[in-house]
């Protein structure tokens, strides 16, 4: 393997749920959010935008909203969202109708780019923080309650919520967790036809995550692979649906 | 603000689109997609996937859907996926029917949390190539033809393309593209409520843009930001709708 201090980083990266009661200072923020700024962009609609949670309430309510208590002790915390909120201004300000049919910024395509760019911009900003010795988890449970977020956030229409990440100095310091063998996840030139060609490997990482034990739950064994994948492809995410939220926010996604 | 080699790495970030003609080594092969791997992934689903694309003529392929040339030339081509195949694969050997309404990994949630974790990936492989001197270009443009995608790459059932990546040893130097003022794009606790607020400092970003002209188009200045914005805000993207693609590759994105 090649290596350099980069590749050290997010080859070590670990989700930290518990952080020391620092906060963070501001040259790190500014540092932090500009590195943000200049992740890739699809056709430069720098289409995303984050919120950067300081009030204890509205933290303590995403930490509700998500049902992890370690969110509301997150020294920084952001919320990524995909905005076309913005654009839509922008283009009213040049003569064009946001409502209107052909204003294209609320279709599925440019929901899912833009939703791709906020999770870009995430991840420059948490492998950044890594790489000052800083702590961070990508939050998905305050997904939990979109329509929550919405509000509590006022999130506006054409803005929809995507991923949260809680920064702060690392009090805990969980194993790495197992990676699958590559070739289970990296295929040459097409899908393989036979899909268990992609399994053959798959003994082994579920013993090996069988061993991993996460200092979140060190008095039990983690699943192996297969069972916890069994188990979660039927947890019930019907509160969670995209479309009927999305609608509500003024994006058309059967478009 | 507060800097070390990786924050260089993702401060100096910019799209290379020309390749020098050097293959890529094994060994920085296998670091970059070990990388990837690393990324978070969402409640460990690991639900993505990647197709190296070695062969000249699907490479080729994949240009034309693209209609860049440049992406024919990419030394190291990767397109990662969406990828509950895998995953209901391993399902089906614990008993469990994919096809039952009861598997949830086909639903809009998960589909829309896959996707994240398939650009966290990318993100991670993006920023280890730069850090080692590599070119990199995200690419959305393939996906101007998704059934043909989807045929190209034998992409089965629970599966979806999201972005493409190419890789190669830089043989431009492009300038670094403007990025908008901080307080654009980062709020503090809400959205603001007022959304011209959030355009104050857009004249002077307009400007900013107007002045700065990409190495691909080094005879004609880019247009304002705002310019662009409104005229993508129309661009026809009616061919590239997401339900109905994602329904024939199984997904249930209405629920």
């Amino acid at each position: 393997m090649v290596t350099n201090a980069t590749i050290e980083t997010l080859l070590n990266r670990r989700s930290i749920r518990k952080f020391k009661d620092e906060a963070i200072d501001a040259d790190t923020i500014a540092t932090l959010e500009t590195v943000a700024q200049h992740a890739a962009s699809s056709q430069f609609l720098n289409d995303w935008s984050a919120i950067r949670i300081t009030d204890p309430a509205i933290k303590a309510k995403v930490a509700e909203f998500g049902t992890q208590p370690y969110i509301a002790t997150a020294p920084l915390l952001y919320l990524f969202i995909i905005d076309e909120h913005r654009n839509a201004r922008i283009a009213e300000r040049k003569g064009i109708d946001p409502s209107s049919d052909d204003f294209n910024l609320k279709t599925s395509y440019r929901f899912a780019q833009a939703q791709n760019d906020a999770v870009l911009a995430l991840h420059a900003m948490e492998t950044a923080a890594f790489s000052l010795g800083l702590g961070c988890v990508i939050l998905g449970s305050p997904l939990n309650n979109i329509n929550g977020l919405i509000e509590l956030l006022n999130l506006p229409e054409y803005t929809y919520p995507v991923l949260g990440l809680a920064i702060g100095k690392p009090d805990q310091e969980p194993a790495l967790k197992p990676r699958m063998p590559r070739d289970m996840q990296f295929f040459e030139n097409t899908y393989p036809a036979d899909a268990d060609d992609t399994l053959a490997t798959l003994a082994g990482f579920d013993a090996e995550v069988h061993r991993y034990y996460d200092l979140r739950q060190a008095d039990r064994p983690v699943d192996a692979f297969s069972d916890q994948i069994a188990t979660i492809s039927r947890q019930d995410v019907s509160g969670k649906t995209l479309l009927d939220k999305a609608a509500a926010q003024g994006f058309q996604l059967d478009k």
